[in-house]
């Protein structure tokens, strides 16, 4: 691939010399890092999981590992917010997409896992771009079977706990509930933030809470102020291995218009990412960001945030690593 | 309703009218018809089946019956082009949507099947709007019960007889090779108009030939001309029952650009209108507006051709019962 | 209508219900709500009143009904936020559009004023869609009908006191000179919020001081900070009927692109809600929500939000009945 | 004005050199060319009429004239479909936009027929972009002071022969009646060309027929084709003054999105240009192009045709002058 | 690559299977082609010349090469039309883009031809997906150097043969005059087509007569009718090696919006398709496909228009192939 | 002009009334003020630099100046947030475009450097409206040569003060540094406001604070808040001339999406309004606003809060020369 640079002994493949091909050109992976097939091995993977048939309002997030890719274009070698530089010390790829059946719901949370687990032969972290909010459950299947229960941050307006759709138990809606049933994080350390917006019942609550899920909402981080929110993520958190799931409807819908059950009055982007950073030092295991819609963007204005998203995982992964 | 006028003996309830209520105006039904539940009987219903399980690349057509009632809003009691009054001679309601399921395309199927025959009790024809292609069997099949075989006109870019993606046989690809398969359309008396695009392999249209269709291609149309090819079509379909069904795909990107699968080099908004209104005297018992999806749209372009095209076919009934 | 559901005895129709009829599923009310028509009775109306003659610049608000509604599909019954089922105590209908002259504009006053005060036969409030602030005036007139002189408060950029445009004195930019002409607000117990953007002279401001109204601006919010302004419009409203008016512009473009006059620099949709929410115990008898311009949307997002403030306020309705 | 050319011996100011300064660059004029108040006198002017109190549907047409002229930048200085040189033999300039009551339809019309009588001090032909259809009435009453009656051509989905709407008789919908009531066109002698759509009644045609109009419908145009509807056109108008308006919705929406009162099924643009050029040799007096609504357009699609079309009337002026 | 099919003896690498990773997913490739480096060799490539610093109004081709490959993932792998299978008889892969620098036209020039020409190590044939017109200089001297001059065929609404601009001679509206200079075309052999919109001066006409282009303008298309056009173009190749390049700005802007330039009035899809297919039987020895600026698009209108007029070209060599 | 008013003495020609000529009507000039021709002389100019040839990855801030003129329509005469008449005490013009070679950098910088400094013979200040970031340079060159070295505040996602793009010295990621290398600004009172983002290497930023700037990210100004961070900006330019440039994409994408090189987690418009009037009493002498990239707008968002920011600092001239 023309551009693409080496570091230090020529061991590790970065991203494309932005300064000999331009930043809007040469085939898009995320952040024009080479391909799983281009290197021998990695140390983390990018992985697009283009499903979308676990929806119940708008769809069309099956475009959104194509329209993050496309959004990264912008990323350069060194995070000066965390003082690294995410693809020096560690070989990250684009793994590409995860093929799963858009017709059976079971059959893709299957492949899903399969894949992941595929694609961590060494126990290496994944950030899988969504899809959505269905392919969190079979994620954590697969980070379940190498590392056990973690502790799981979700960034969302909605719960994500409900019992069923039209009688499917496998939707966007409904992924922690059968994570929790299935012992794949560890009630009393785990926790929603961001959740705001209209519920079918009070109940809905009462249930989640029993699930061992605490709940930051935005009406709550109005209150406490991001920074000791952070503090309470981090406390809870400590010592066990970390999965952080971000929906994009956690931002407001200024900052993410581009996603499936947007809710008025979220985060801004700014106070996401500080929530991201903020999370150094944790034993982070994977990530997951979804419900990218790319039809409903404009100016690659959700596409932008969910890159750098990536990005800010990305470099934890590299700061642990250091 | 305020607005809504009564025509002869108050009998029949047409459009809410224009001139005592805006036509920007008042809740959204079809064409600013009444509801099924405003009026004790009806001739004609117009129904929307927001359903899109079935595609295969962009997804939102379950917005379409919505879309398509919002664009319907400039539609006015006349005809000039059929001489007709659609709501004047006959009892048109909108008929809602009907409820199935976005996550079991089989029950979905049933479900549709059961709801369309259930609007026609005593035999009404249905204008249905889609959703996707899936939805055309389940339409047929309700045809079907109460007409037998139909000549079977198909307005689309692509074929819709695969057999199947991802092994299920149910999807917006294939939906005329079920119905060929249970016998719902009279082979030889049946055609695809506006076929055009890249196909999988040349076998797909000698299957295609074998389940009983002719293709009026885009090409061949070029060459034949339009009031030739309906000239064709009509002979293929007289004295039979007719059941046309329209992908909004059959028009171009620039006609319709809100659509999951679209090709280039389609027909033109004009031309469409013309082959509906060839269709005149012909036994017409069904049809069915498919594969709008809003997301894509812009200023309402595919909304108003779509409902347009539903006038048309209304303005045949009508004509049909003078 | 499938998946309306009834609530208790039976006695109070809700929502259609999202588990039987998808959300994206179903003709257009808001939030899925019975139409006025199919109850005997109701307790809150929200009615749409499609009137946008009264603009000075970017014209379209009479779109804005039939988008908020579109928008609003998405609500749910429990709202975590104020903890209350706002349609479970309460019967709430849509009412659908109040039919208005668009040529005639003291016509339309008088249509809308008449509207309104029909459809509070025994004193129930409005939650009203506009359209352009034009309407706030007859609405205001209908209120003063029932209940007297009551304290405003007035979110928007711009302060509406103007005295005339072009020689007319009832337009978007005059509601509340009118209103303060005619008597039928409180002074001194009145505010305008989110005041902000240039102005023809600094009179205006010594003028509207003249009319009984405290300006909170965007400024003053930035150095007050949102709980201690909630506490002041409190303090003012206390024991008085309250009437609420959002001109969405209060919103920054980014959070309110849909609008006929935007002003930069305004407020985020977090904030706007907490100071609804923060209204609860007053005495609030009726709302207008105004000139949201669909056409000048992106991805609903304007939409999303009035949707969500409409029912903020059907909560504060159903906590004050509990 | 930097860039601004001369042309011959100077006395005929064209348009600034777009070598000089580039075409995107400069205050925006039509077609780059000079403003009234720079030269001291003219042939031709082209005026902007902002007004769009007068429409039905969608409202923006105010914003049309703005919208045009950006759009007019691409134009050069030579027609090559007519061989002439529009700018050089005439001088032709921007008046700018007449100021027009937004709130008051009748002073505006008042105002707009004497701003056009007032720019045509020795006679001179008007181009005026609107704005909505109303204002096609006080432009024929100008005309009219000067020339008497025209021979009328009207391009327009609709006939726009309407008595009222909502008791008001000058809106977009009637301008031709109150024209016809007036006899400001010569009847057997004036055509409405594009015609389609739904009407009110069957007796709107009836209506229109004894005002005198022909009508080229645009199923009647597929029949007849393009160039014989060209020479009915002109052997109709032969020796009068001609007049010439176009509502864009003549165009079908692929090709003209920005309108308010949208039909599918429309002229494309190319048959439009050939219309135009075709009436090369009338005695052409008067222009206007109309109901142009940025809000809906998309890539200034519209805004290029609706400028072309300007650019070729004035063509016609040009070749008539030589 | 997962999906990845091999055709016959596996020596032929195609699409990747559209049945066993989905056509929305997958790293974008034109066609989901494999890239240059996943084969040994090939016999056509498909490359991206992201370069647009040579425009005169709207920038943005540089985004061109990633939005039609994107818009490529709907073809399939059998051209009906044509009636062959354009990646089964042939390797075709896509090169990638080419390295070009955005601040200096003439070396970007050259790295253009040196890549052209390096990715025709045995004469195979390029399709380049621009970018700006420039490109077609370099692109012509790399065909140049291996078949000597070809005969041209210019599809577009602007000459390209104009001097220079703002002092600068390679520019997107002079590539032609530069190749006449250069010798790179035969004269009286070589054509535009679709020609349209305003000139600089007549003279532009002569002087391009004079370089030995022959002009086919759209409404000179528009009397002889397409079939008969084709036949003029196929006389005039006969025999010589034929170079196509298109600006998508010959087509209307309804049917390529996404484009820099743009002019009523052009040709719709289907005719441009029409064209291409028939040259079927000339000497085609290289393509370009340019001028499409993504930022202008809708729903992806111009890109799959520009994606599938290349399938049309692949699809051609593959014919002349067999 | 109609509408034109004058002030006082009839010696300041302010806005077009916006009573007399509705704000959407009339030639677009910035806040609908007298062109510099119409005026005898200025104090204070607007001026748009359409150049974009210097931008590394989306162009079109060619289409910023009449982009911003446009959303400009809505400013008003009185700044209540000032307290001051921008237009009343100083002569406020627009003196159009400057014009600037597309194809030559060096040329552009040149041509850009003699306007500005032509445009204030008496030392006027200048608000430039771009164009891309390249701009600033030769503006700075103008400054200098009337007041020496300036304190600059740069508002900005990014540094600028990268050495070169594929070996050009001239382009939008290089301004600050040339300028620091020519001495145009005071090394240890000039300031970055806003940088976040990532960077080529951490080089950047040592080689930054070499050349004296001191760098305000938007992460420190979370911790420190805007006042803190305004008061200590207003410490470091005590005294000295302040120039300021702000590039929109210091602003967040949801606040500035018509931006080429968006960055998440920006500034929203109320703080950089707030940092703004923060700087009065400083030694204001000139000011530009670059990046706005029109294609990538929507509902002027972008132009609104561009074209406020111009209003601010015009406002400030006011005051600082009252």
């Amino acid at each position: 691939m023309p551009g693409v640079t080496a570091d230090g002994a020529g061991q590790i493949v970065g991203q494309a010399d932005g300064l000999a091909l331009p930043r809007y050109a040469g085939l898009t992976t995320f952040a024009r890092l080479p391909r799983i097939e281009d290197v021998p091995r990695h140390d983390v993977a990018v992985v697009g999981v283009p499903f979308d048939s676990g929806v119940t309002y708008r769809p069309g997030a099956r475009f959104g590992p194509a329209h993050i890719r496309q959004a990264s274009r912008l990323l350069r070698p060194y995070n000066q917010s965390q003082r690294v530089y995410p693809f020096r010390g560690q070989q990250v790829v684009d793994a590409g997409d995860i093929a799963c059946n858009p017709f059976d719901i079971r059959e893709a949370i299957g492949q899903i896992e399969r894949a992941a687990a595929g694609l961590a032969p060494d126990g290496q972290p994944l950030v899988a771009l969504g899809g959505d909010h269905t392919i969190a459950l079979p994620l954590l299947r697969a980070v379940h079977r190498a590392r056990g229960p973690v502790a799981l941050v979700h960034f969302d307006a909605h719960l994500d706990t409900w019992p069923a759709y039209f009688g499917e138990e496998y939707t966007h809606g409904s992924p922690f509930r059968r994570a929790a049933e299935e012992g794949l994080f560890v009630p009393g350390h785990s926790a929603h933030v961001g959740i705001r917006g209209s519920l079918y019942d009070a109940a809905d609550l009462r249930d989640d809470a029993t699930m061992g899920f605490r709940i930051f909402s935005c009406a709550g981080i109005d209150d406490a102020g991001v920074p000791a929110t952070i503090d309470r993520l981090r406390e809870q958190a400590a010592g066990l291995p970390l999965y952080v799931s971000i929906d994009v409807d956690v931002l407001d819908p200024a900052f993410a218009p581009a996603t499936g059950t947007p809710e008025a009055a979220g985060l801004s982007s700014r106070e996401l990412m500080r929530f991201v950073r903020g999370l150094a030092g944790a034993n982070l295991v994977g990530v997951d960001i979804v419900e990218v819609a790319p039809a409903y963007d404009h100016a690659e204005i959700t596409g932008v945030v969910a890159a750098n998203l990536a990005y800010e995982f990305l470099s934890l992964f590299a700061r642990a690593r250091a």
